[in-house]
C-alpha cells in the first residue's frame, strides 16, 4: 500500500470522512481546518444544525465502518408533512416501499464522530485553528496561519485535497492563478434563509410530529422544520431578499415578523414562543450553486465535496453528494492503490470524467426542487402526479420509482441518470394528467405501462434531437 | 432633455455606438478606453479582424444613423460554403430568401466609423491610452491610469457603464465587491483558436468564392474564413488544446502543422504561403462564455455588451447581440429622458429584466453552434434538414423560419424566443425524418404542415412539464 502523504483542507463532514478513509488505505493523513476543534469549542452559529442523511450518504460511511455508530444519530423521516394555511396537515411518503425513508441527523454529532475515528488512526494529524491562506498549486505544499499565534506554517505533500466547503479558499487560489482555463459559475437564489427554533416539549417531547420533514410551501415562501433528538426541531425560513410583500428587506420590526408569521404560518407561532428575538438574533444566509472545472490542478490538487461543487439544500442532497464522492473516489483508488508513486494527474481526470456530470446534476436537480417544493407540492397537479407515483412504487416496488426515489434511494444509478429518466417521467406524467390520458376506468397497471411507454418516447425524441447538441 | 454626466468606459464597438447614441440623446458623454486610438495605432494582433453583421447589428446602426456608413465597410455572404476534405465545395445558403444574408465587416473599420461619429458630437469627449484600474460602485466614480505618464485621473459621473469587453475591469470590481450577491458563470471550451491568413490574389482578387462564410468541418476540429474588402480572407482554425490526433499541445512544429493541413484542408495549403510562419507567429486564444447578474450595482454602475454577456462565435452574433443591447437600452431611454434627473437604479433593473433572458439565449445557442458547425454540417441527417428548410423558406417565406433564421434575420423576435422556437422546430424535423415519418410522396406543404404541427406539439408538451420549473 502507498505511503504517499497526503494533506486534506477542511476537517467539515467531507474532509474528515476522506481522512478516515484514505488513512485506512494506508496513506500518510493531514487534515488541516481553519475552525477550532468542534469537539471542544460549541461553534456554528447560523450553519444548519441538521441535515438529511440517505442512501447514498449512508453507502460512504459504510465504506469506512462508521454507518452503525452514526445511525444512532438519526431520526427517520418518512414522508413530507404539508401544513396549509388553516393548519390542517397531510402527508406526502418519500416513497412507495416501507423500507425507503430519509433521516435527520446532527450536522456536529456526525462530524466529531468522523473526527473521533479519524483520530484514532495512528496515521492522521489533525490540526485545527489554521486558515488556509495560500496553496502551491504546482508544487503541492499549502501556507496556514494559526489563529491564536497568527504565525504561518507551510505543509508539502504528495498531494492535496481541498475539502474547505462551499467558500473554498483552495478553489479560490485555481481561480485566481490564470495559469490554466478554469470554468466557474455561482448562482444566486433570490431568496436568502434563516434557521429558527422549535424548542422541546416536556420530558424531550416533540411538539409536532417526529417522523416527518415539515413543509410550510407559501408559493415564493416556505418554511420547513427537521427534528433533533432532544425533541426540538430546526426551523428553517425561505424567503425572497427582496421585492415581494414580505421579504428580508422589509421584515425589520417584531410587528412585521409576527404578522408575517401569524399571516402565513399561525400554527407555527404557538410553537416558537422567542420567534422575534430568533428572527433578528439569528443571521440570514444566502442560497447558492458553485460548479467549476478541473477540480484539480496540475495533477497536484483535488478540490472534493462543496469545494467543487456547493448545491443549494432542497434535495437533501449537499451532504449525500459529498459522501457518494468519497465512494466514486475510493473505487478509483482501489485500482491506483498498489502502485508504488501514484499517477495523481490519471487519476483525478479519471476522477472528474467519472464524477463530475452526476454533480452538475444533483445542483440542478436541487434547483428544480426550490421550485417545487415551494409552489409545487401545494398544486392539484402536482398532488395528483404524486398519489400516482406513490401508488405505483406501493403496487409496483421493483418497477416504478419516482425521480425523488431515483434520486435519494436508488444509490445504484447515477445522478445524471435520475435526472435524465426523472425528468422524462414527471413530463410523461403531467401531459398525460393534463391531457386527460389518464382514466379514472384504467388499472393501475395500465397507467404504469402508459407512462412508462410515453416515458420511453420523451426519452428517444430528446436522444434523436440531443445528436445536434 | 437630460443633461446627465455619463462615464463609459471601454470605447470598443458597443461603448462607441452607446457613446454616439446617448450623446445625440443630449447626454454629457465622457469616453475612456485602455488602448491607443487605434485609427492612430495599428493594433489588435490576434483579435478577430473581421465579423459578421446581420439584422440585429444593422438595427443598432441604423438607430444612430450609421447603417449606410457602415454597409460600405460590408461584403454580403449568402451562405455557408462547405469544403470536404477532396477539396469539394457546396453551398448552404443561410436562408431561402434571397435577401437574407450576413455581412463580413471589418471590426476595426467599423470601430473607427463609431469613433468619428462620436467625436463629431460637442458632448463626447475621448480619452485613450487610460486603463481602468478601480472602480467606486456605490458612488459612481472611477480611477483610471495614463498607459504613458502613469498618472491616475478619477473621473466621477451620474452613471458609469461598463463596456470594456468579455475581460471587463468593470465587471471584476462587481465580483470582487462582496457587498451584494452577485451570480458570475465563466466556461471555456476544450477549443482554442488561432487566426490565419488567406492573402489577396493578383489585383486584389479572391482566392476563393467571396460571397460566402466557408467552413471546413472536421469532427472536432473547424476551419473557417470570411473575405475582407482587400481580396484576403480572414481564416480561424479551431482546435482542442489536447487529448487529440491533432492539438495545440502537439503542433509544435512547422512539419507537424503541415502533416495535419495537408491532411485535414489540402485545399488551404496552397492559399496560405506562410503557413507555418503564421501558424507560430499568432497568438492561441480561448473561446469563452461569460454570464453575470445583476448587471447593474447599487443603481450607479450598468455592464453592457461583452462585459455583461460574452459569448464564443459560433452564432457570428456577439457584436450583433452588443449592439441591440443598445437598441433595447435606448428604448427604455425614450421613457425615462424626459426626467430631469433619471431614476438609473429603477432603469437599470428594467432593462435586464427585458434583456438578460435574450442575452442567456444567444450564449446558449452559440456554444449549440459549435458543435453543429464542426459536426453537423457534414452529417447525413443535418443536411436533409437543412434542404427541408431551405426549401420551406424559399417557397414559404412568411410561414417558416429556421432556426438560424430566426436568431438572425428575424429581429422582431427576441433571441430567447428564437431559441425556444428554434430548438422546437428542429427537434421535430429531425425526429420526423428519423421517424420516416416525412415521405417523398408528401407534398413540401404537407411536409411544413406536419413539422409545424410536431413543433406545436413539442412546445405544448414542455409547456405542461414546464409548469413544475
Amino acid at each position: 500500500m502507498s505511503k504517499q502523504n497526503i494533506l486534506i483542507i477542511g476537517a467539515g463532514l467531507c474532509g474528515s470522512l476522506l481522512a478516515l478513509r484514505m488513512a485506512q488505505r494506508g496513506f500518510e493523513v493531514t487534515l488541516v481546518e481553519k475552525r477550532p476543534d468542534l469537539r471542544k469549542v460549541t461553534q456554528d452559529a447560523g450553519r444548519s444544525i441538521n441535515l438529511a442523511l440517505s442512501d447514498r450518504g449512508l453507502r460512504g460511511l459504510r465504506l469506512a465502518g462508521v454507518e452503525e455508530e452514526a445511525k444512532k444519530l438519526c431520526i427517520p423521516m418518512n414522508g413530507r408533512m404539508i401544513h396549509d394555511k388553516a393548519g390542517n396537515t397531510f402527508l406526502s411518503p418519500y416513497s412507495g416501499r416501507k423500507d425507503e425513508y430519509i433521516n435527520s441527523i446532527s450536522r456536529p454529532g456526525l462530524n466529531m464522530l468522523l473526527l473521533d475515528e479519524a483520530e484514532k488512526m495512528p496515521n492522521v494529524q489533525l490540526i485545527f485553528n489554521h486558515a488556509c491562506e495560500d496553496v502551491d498549486l504546482e508544487n503541492a505544499s499549502a501556507t496556514f496561519r494559526n489563529y491564536n499565534s497568527k504565525e504561518e506554517i507551510t505543509i508539502s505533500a504528495d498531494a492535496i485535497f481541498g475539502t474547505d466547503g462551499a467558500g473554498s479558499a483552495v478553489r479560490k487560489n485555481m481561480f485566481d492563478s490564470h495559469k490554466f482555463l478554469f470554468s466557474f459559475s455561482q448562482q444566486w437564489l433570490s431568496h436568502g434563509y434563516k434557521e429558527l427554533e422549535i424548542p422541546a416539549a416536556e420530558n424531550n417531547g416533540y411538539r409536532t410530529y417526529k417522523n416527518a420533514l415539515h413543509i410550510w410551501p407559501r408559493g415564493e415562501d416556505m418554511l420547513i422544520a427537521l427534528p433533533n433528538l432532544d425533541g426540538s426541531f430546526t426551523v428553517t425560513l425561505f424567503l425572497p431578499y427582496e421585492n415581494s410583500d414580505y421579504c428580508f428587506a422589509n421584515l425589520t420590526s417584531p410587528e412585521m415578523v409576527h404578522e408575517y408569521f401569524n399571516k402565513e404560518f399561525p400554527d407555527v407561532v404557538e410553537m416558537i414562543p422567542n420567534l422575534s428575538e430568533e428572527f433578528f438574533g439569528n443571521p440570514t444566509g444566502p442560497l447558492g450553486t458553485v460548479k467549476c472545472s478541473p477540480w484539480n490542478s496540475f495533477g497536484k490538487v483535488l478540490l472534493l465535496g462543496d469545494a467543487a461543487h456547493a448545491i443549494v439544500p432542497f434535495y437533501g442532497q449537499g451532504m449525500n453528494a459529498s459522501f457518494e464522492d468519497v465512494v466514486v473516489f475510493d473505487e478509483i483508488l482501489e485500482k491506483y492503490t498498489f502502485e508504488e508513486n501514484i499517477n495523481w494527474n490519471n487519476f483525478f481526470k479519471e476522477y472528474e470524467a467519472l464524477r463530475k456530470k452526476d454533480t452538475d446534476a444533483i445542483a440542478d436537480l436541487a434547483v428544480d426542487n426550490f421550485h417545487e417544493m415551494k409552489e409545487h407540492t401545494a398544486m392539484e397537479i402536482f398532488q395528483r402526479k404524486r398519489k400516482l407515483e406513490t401508488a405505483f412504487e406501493a403496487e409496483f416496488p421493483e418497477e416504478y420509482y419516482s425521480k425523488y426515489s431515483l434520486v435519494t434511494f436508488k444509490e445504484s444509478i447515477t445522478y445524471s441518470e435520475a435526472l435524465k429518466r426523472g425528468r422524462a417521467q414527471d413530463k410523461a406524467i403531467l401531459n398525460l394528467l393534463d391531457d386527460g390520458k389518464i382514466k379514472d376506468e384504467m388499472s393501475l397497471k395500465e397507467k404504469l405501462e402508459l407512462v412508462k411507454k410515453e416515458t420511453e418516447a420523451i426519452l428517444h425524441d430528446d436522444e434523436v434531437a440531443g445528436n445536434l447538441k
